[in-house]
């Protein structure tokens, strides 16, 4: 019995495999969709939670869902190593880490409290969603804003470093200006409302009081309004950049008279009226 | 007599299909301006109902309006639906729906209280405007700036759900960190402020105290500030490539030399002399 | 003695006109320096004088300055109808009629109390900084931001008749959810809180209380958020298709082997080292 | 000895001058990370001096520190000026001048207090950290920014102009319309709360009360939001030029049949299949 089971143990865990990590079954599909709904169920549980009325109301239905959510990821994360030849290179890849520490804190607060809410890193898990999904095209589209930002990675450091000079210049100049009684107790407070301002967020929490404090300001938040276009330069510059590349790339010529053909649909050269080959085959 | 009446029917109908769908006659233009207008004073009416002091002194004013209005629009309606073949497809189409929904509120004011405020739909009714100036010329403006933002939604989807992340992560750590005595009260209070601030609104009705808090908010503020590069640069890449297209298919060869000609004005052939002929004609 | 008075005229009329609408001379060039800087300094004096601490200690400078700057461009004006032999075509001018409603409000202010301020139209008069500095630079410039603006000018309709509806719809669902007990107190108010919160200002004055109101609150945030990817995009689309179109002019061939010269600098053709001819002359 | 030591004494200050100037070997790396850190610490202690609960327990550790870091920048500042052949040309360079006014602080609140802050202008001198990290390649990203704003400084000057004029004479419309018992108690307060607005920051400490207050202030709003797109337009536009020029010498055409090869990393033409040579070199 004990051959019995050893010889149809791969079997069992082919077909887990198929269901747990694949998404081209329907069994495979509808595991990851139940899977994602009960991260969105257990997240959304968490936040309720923290809703005082909410909670006086639903405690004992909140803590019931709260463990039966994180048992059934816990038999998932363990379904998942068993499965695998090689659990470790799982448990130490960066979807197993999540998986792993979303589970963390609900056995952790049954020791200690207050770090309960810290199940939102569930919300990474959400991630699994881009499987379900024609991933290869996100995978695409999301590396293609990772080039433009990795591309631009000088312009930007030499951007924040501005940024970062200006805000500890200014924030010393408004503590010295405007002082502990209009509400700049301190530099590092001063720093805050520095960066509360140059991003145009404006609390009002604290504001400038005096004339030449205010002048001061004025002359931050214009800097801040011309600051914000050199980011977004940067990035756009590099996206139009990629896009150029690509279209170029689809530019084709005619094999007979050498024109360049321009419309990506064209069939017969515009030129003499040869047929047009196909010869620029792009997969980006 | 019927039989009369039945025969000059269509020729009625037809001349009031002019006036009430057609734009190119004087009659035609008069009312659809007629019904702008009056969509327009509708509206006003409604909103200057809700300032007290106005309301006060015109109550019985405003309500008449309102039912001249209400009225007017209700047999602008019927009329539509008699004056068609197929009224069916007139009653369901976006228009037709969006028409009838405007009516509903004031009718419905006879029955409930509060309601009476969901005529604003009719301001979706101004889309007619679109119909009195040119078109097609709009269109294909909307149409290309609705083309830039399908082109890259595969780029937006990613960016969104980059954001609900951070604001989910960062509204649960904010909770946490500033707790209900600094009005961070709920998870999902926690979480409209992390949107107040990564959109630069900064309304400053709850905003850190502590000085941890104010650390995590000024990252979020910078990431917000860093953020909003990316859904411009993604929206004028396209609008960028869009006009490239546009302006590449507009350039031109002469067909004695083969040059490119650049200058869409040229009326000769800058290196020899050949008449152009404007052979690729683009119809956006 | 009233002949010769006649012939010298048009002689003092000629030096008139050189140093009142030149700029070429060190006399007219003077001229204007002067002018600009009386300019500035009665906008000055007018924003000092609302400076209740100010205007209680200089009241008599301040009234004494200000008739001094005022009946120095009374005469500047003057001047300029009696130089000029069209005189009207000046009158009637865009700068002519600012340079006359410039002066209007001092004098009114003899009659009439509180109009005083508005001598700040003295503003637009500081555009004649343009004919000093290089005019034909900043105007090229000038127009192909405003070249830009015009070919977007669908584009920006189409987006500002969306945010309108966006506001007017919003803000009235504000008003029915919130209520005047949250400081929703109108129509036209919740409206100006839209405005407030679409372009991320954020006072903070109004804000919403309930839940609903905060959710609803922050989709208009994320709107605005998004919606301000539009405008941007637009323009920087325009500004890269004229930067485009000016440097794709900027393009040469080679006369002898019709190489395409992409740099600008080159003097030799880098395919068969034939001298370059400057053969395209671009005045933008 | 004194000749002995004249012979000995250029060789100490060359391999001074390796520690203190140069950063290839490990001793010059070295150097520099450790004025880099002794930089940070400075600034770090006079920003938590400025902390009231810190000062009160740690003013002579800070007193202390912060003596000993201006000693030790004292040192090297005279280091430098021995090792230079002609220190003067160091002295009055950019870095030379903040290297000195970043030691001045120090030494004049032994006799004046309050100045004692402006030792954070030892941030600027932060700068070396470039030296250290591959310079050349951040130097023609800074380049090609800086190049981005020279290029539109037309552009951005008549912008500038703009905003200033609107600001003046909306500052002073508001400052008529809602008066000093609304908070716009004078035209520079309500310069003020323009800048706040247009620039999209909205602390709230001033805003309109009066319905015409508030229509005038959501123009200014839906103005300030029109208005950001034009210099990120500008900054873009230029960026996506200096990209396309980079770009455009990057593409290279086929010596046998003149065709045009847009894949940089192509070896054999696409058309003819002879071996490409690298004929452009790029050097930025």
């Amino acid at each position: 019995m004990e051959g019995k089971d050893y010889k149809r143990f791969p079997e069992v865990r082919r077909k887990l495999y198929v269901i747990v990590f694949g998404t081209d079954t329907p069994a495979g599909k509808f595991f990851d969709i139940v899977l994602l709904w009960a991260i969105v169920g257990s997240i959304l549980i968490v936040t309720f939670e923290s809703v005082r009325e909410l909670n006086e109301r639903f405690e004992f239905a909140f803590a019931i869902f709260e463990w039966v959510f994180t048992i059934l990821f816990s038999i998932e994360y363990l379904l998942r190593i068993f499965i695998l030849k090689k659990p470790l290179k799982y448990v130490f890849s960066f979807l197993g880490i999540i998986d792993f520490l979303a589970l963390v804190p609900t056995y952790l607060s049954l020791f200690v409290t207050g770090g309960a809410y810290l199940v939102v890193i569930r919300a990474i898990r959400l991630l699994r969603i881009f499987r379900i999904l024609k991933l290869s095209r996100y995978l695409s589209e999301a590396q293609m804003l990772g080039n433009a930002l990795v591309a631009s990675r000088y312009k930007l450091f030499v951007f924040i470093g501005t940024v970062l000079s200006v805000v500890l210049i200014m924030g010393t100049l408004m503590y010295v200006i405007e002082g502990a009684e209009n509400g700049f107790t301190s530099i590092p407070r001063s720093i805050y409302w520095c960066i509360v301002t140059i991003t145009t967020v404006g609390y009002g929490d604290i504001a400038p009081n005096t004339i030449m404090g205010q002048t001061l300001a004025s002359i931050l938040m214009l800097m801040g309004y011309a600051i914000i276009a050199v980011p977004t330069g940067i990035v756009t510059g590099e996206l139009v950049k990629e896009n150029t590349k690509k279209s170029m790339m689809e530019i084709r010529s005619c094999h007979s008279c050498n024109t360049e053909i321009n419309d990506p649909e064209a069939k017969y050269c515009k030129e003499c009226g040869n047929k047009l080959i196909e010869d620029v085959e792009v997969t980006l």
